[in-house]
């Protein structure tokens, strides 16, 4: 446990999260003190991922690789960062794992990369957002939290403060106030309660103008809110 | 004139340049020596806002004030500022009077707000954004650019420098360019590059977002993009 860790959160289970982003929030929250569970399909990989997290935090961090289903089970808070054409199949494989009471943080952004097409080209959601369609793929009494789209995974996966907010949508005061805490927890994020679920429609969107933005400035972007009161954030 | 005007652009006619964001365009602009010409249904009402711009600025100012399509024939930029259920129909009203080459910049965000819903969701737009919409109904050899949708407009008609930055999307990069040179004249915003036209389906729906975010927060929310090298900027 790092020393300096105060009041950890967790455990949080990442599943998908030998990806970049996944791979980023891991080892930020070790960082933290938190302790972590690296999910993926195979947990082999779910376990060479953690140990590399663990070199890189160095001392004594908390944190494991698992089978997604079984890291799913090993927590309540669970962190999903997937690319958008997995995160349907994964969750019903899930569903069965997710224990009651259980937060899911959906980091999903549905971009036209997942069809063939770009990027920085979002895809239209049936429920209107990647948030709104795991809402309805998960057992009713989980709270969906939508956060996370718009951090650089590149620069989350280093060592500098980062330079961005994190727009928490959802329909759980406490859920979302959680994942606010979560996300303070990392260097340089200021967290923002950006309301009710179905803003994530935006947020996700948010994403793939930053994506097309890195493609034309070459850089890691990121969103700063300006404008609000120093209360409005966290 | 005033003294401190750098390489004026203009002039520019703000149609519909009576509301909240008009005006704030029109009085940094025209604080920044720009000549600017305010149009609004009613010629008298935009020679009152013109008078009021003339006060604010103080010494010699070029504003002055007349009906949009006298104002739209009397310049080659237009800054389009209207609530959305008004666009189409004074693009259709305003089509004789826009002179060839010229350019029209739209601002205008498509919120539910303009058929009884909320200001904090946007509208789905058959061509996927107002400022397509916009290019629909111009004549073709007009340039539409998408700018100036996450600007506070109560901070605009202010005093102090603003602190955010403008999205620029447009399918012609002159245009793109002479309107990030107009954003960059506000003091405190810096204008980006935001690639195509299409792309203003996103930068318009972080209004109705920066919206809700005002509306939970009590704030006047704008954007900053962080993580991209300083070439990006203008």
């Amino acid at each position: 446990m790092n020393a300096a860790a105060p009041n950890p959160i967790g455990p949080i289970a990442v599943i998908g999260g030998t990806g970049p982003l996944g791979m980023g929030l891991a080892l930020r929250w070790a960082r933290a003190g938190e302790t972590v569970i690296l999910g993926s399909r195979d947990a082999g990989r779910a376990q060479q991922a953690a140990a590399a997290i663990q070199r890189a935090v160095g001392g004594e961090v908390n944190v494991s690789g698992m089978e997604n289903a079984a890291a799913c089970a090993a927590a309540d808070i669970l962190m999903l960062t997937v690319p958008f054409e997995n995160q349907a199949s994964l969750l019903k494989h899930l569903k069965p794992s997710i224990t009651e009471g259980s937060i899911l943080i959906d980091a999903t952004v549905p971009l036209a990369a997942s069809v063939g097409g770009r990027a920085s080209r979002p895809l239209g959601i049936w429920q209107g957002s990647a948030a709104q369609q795991a809402a309805e793929l998960v057992p009713k009494e989980v709270s969906v939290v939508a956060a996370f789209h718009n951090v650089s995974a590149d620069l989350l996966g280093g060592d500098a403060a980062l330079d961005c907010d994190v727009i928490v949508c959802s329909d759980d005061p406490d859920a979302g106030q959680l994942t606010r805490d979560l996300a303070a927890k990392i260097p340089g994020v200021r967290a923002i309660d950006g309301g009710k679920l179905e803003n994530a429609r935006i947020v996700e969107q948010i994403t793939a103008l930053l994506i097309g933005l890195n493609i034309r400035h070459k850089g890691h972007a990121g969103i700063r809110i300006t404008g609000l009161p120093p209360q409005a954030y966290r």
